[in-house]
């Protein structure tokens, strides 16, 4: 039994997503589908890429990650499957994968150009149910990668922000925000190296140290902490860090080291 | 292993769906559940109709599809359970298979009135949990449809819009709203004909041409296209349509021809 | 195949839901998974621990039932496993079980501290996938729940509120809400008797009687009914009873006897 993960921006309102499962369920009868998220915001690929690189590597080896963040379907932009690390993905080459390629090794791409493993009518609206549901299911039924389509050896990435570092200070960049407000940075805790007692500077607030966890700091209060996720993450204790301290996608957070 | 979908107006925030979902595996615990959606607007018959028919038949023969969007629940109308093309439905009688029946052939219905195949209590404001579940359940572990209770001839429908022919004109009606603010007419592409080049009016809005894909305009442009549902869609690109034109539910489009 | 069922409060925008499945898939590939709900109230442990206690006895014997309301991770709180009644319970121990174990007996309980059974690597804020996910796998796997921590004999419970009867009147309390602004009170069916003729006071205004369905009064018309949970609800028909009657959680419910 294979795992079939979905990932995408289409919300939970229409059947949109229970189509593509439909289509999936025809095809690979016995696949595990398992949903990542459906509330990606509407066609931003920058945080589909986030989310589906905080969640992939949690999965058994040889689960297809579908990913459908679109803006570009029925235009130029290929459909895509790859081999990374110990995952499969299916997705529009249009930098989906940007997180998960900084961190694992491409092995195979095909550009997804053999109809005979679509659905027989491709809409140009959505290809999420007649392209990458039908591919999905035939690698989860145990059809080879290559012959899917033609090889390929790239796969678009976007320019990932990056950590600044100048004498004692880094400068970091908020790169995700979740549904708690919490403030996801580019600063990981490997890259970062001991900053436990750095002063964090967001958005004119100044937080000292870093916390080990949320119940460290008064109700109300922002901490700075090293996340689930690895990342540097701000966040206000039973609170909401991107109203309370009024940042956004992009804005800067600076660690001074003491 | 069979699939039931589920359709609602319960929402997720409560554990209405998982209730269902629990009953289901206590009496058919091989059967593969999938929701389609649970978040139609409150009691909008209608709007379920048309998701449902966006839906069925995009999942294996055999699939069983339970719907409840019920606003009579505790009343007179009935609980049916029927045969359409090659899917059965479970639903309370109030015109929610309108749009299956307008292109599938009934083939048997029953109205849901052998108790046995019920919960052993069943309470006057949750037949989806009641009467439906378990009834969907017994149909995936085997039993005949004729068996869940009395035959009927009958299965209620609403009076569905259509488009209207006059001259050079066609007049078509909004029928369903997606989450993205895109509007859905009654007209579908096998009834409209060669359209490509006609002048779409809807609210005040001029759109010249049915277009091929969303990509094709510049953002913030509103298009005409046949989506994926077969439909005369009226989209914004990256934006919403119902906002930017002021339109509602049951609105008028017209499609002029040159 | 054993089912697991999944409350949170980490809403569906993130992949924190998913992430957990991954987790569980990997270690219990034939674990049956069915979300409950992820839209618990932020960190609202009574709200979590009355909607498990509507579902989790819907559910096949044996089914486990993972909690994540969780305030206090990080802190002092235990992680804890239980067998209640026919099902096993997996949670921070924070009173998430108080409505479970006011109708079910506690028979086993132990604190989750077998390092063996959580991931490798367990970080401060997110529980749910380091040790409950982890956990719940294994207890599907076959392990037993002795052998995933130290025994305990106290689980802890929340004071729940309770309905007061004075001469003829009942006064109770408002538990709960639901998405459809249906208030849920303290007061069940069982405990109530015979007050089919009481006349229900709420916020200002004043019901007569207690209805049987939903469909029994006008549109707009409140009404007071025992509805699927058992517990003495105020709806509104085809409206919304919290915003129309301006009641909030604990309000007070009076119920007097003719």
């Amino acid at each position: 039994m294979c795992v079939i993960t979905l990932l995408t921006d289409f919300g939970t309102q229409d059947a949109f997503v229970g189509v593509m499962k439909g289509v999936i369920k025809t095809l690979a009868p016995d696949a595990d589908i398992i949903d990542l998220t459906h509330e990606i915001p509407p066609q931003d690929i920058r945080a589909g890429a986030f989310v589906l690189n905080t969640a992939c590597r949690y999965f058994p080896p040889g689960t297809i990650h579908l990913a459908v963040v679109d803006p570009g379907v029925g235009g130029a932009r290929r459909p895509v499957a790859a081999k990374i690390g110990d995952f499969f993905y299916v997705c529009p080459d249009n930098g989906l994968l940007s997180h998960v390629l900084a961190e694992d090794t491409l092995t195979q791409a095909v550009t997804l150009d053999n109809a005979e493993f679509h659905l027989p009518h491709v809409s140009r609206t959505f290809h999420g149910r007649d392209i990458f549901a039908p591919v999905a299911a035939h690698l989860a039924g145990g059809i080879a990668l290559e012959t899917l389509g033609t090889p390929t050896d790239t796969v678009q990435t976007l320019p990932l922000s990056q950590p600044l570092v100048f004498g004692n200070t880094i400068t970091c960049h908020i790169i995700y925000i979740d549904v708690f407000g919490n403030l996801f940075t580019d600063l990981t805790e490997e890259r970062a190296g001991d900053v436990s007692r750095a002063v964090v500077a967001v958005g004119g607030t100044s937080i000292e140290g870093i916390a080990d966890s949320y119940s460290l700091v008064p109700e109300g209060r922002p901490l700075a902490l090293f996340g689930s996720s690895g990342h540097l993450e701000i966040a206000v204790r039973n609170g909401n860090a991107r109203r309370q301290l009024r940042v956004e996608m992009g804005g800067r957070v600076t660690v001074r080291l003491p």
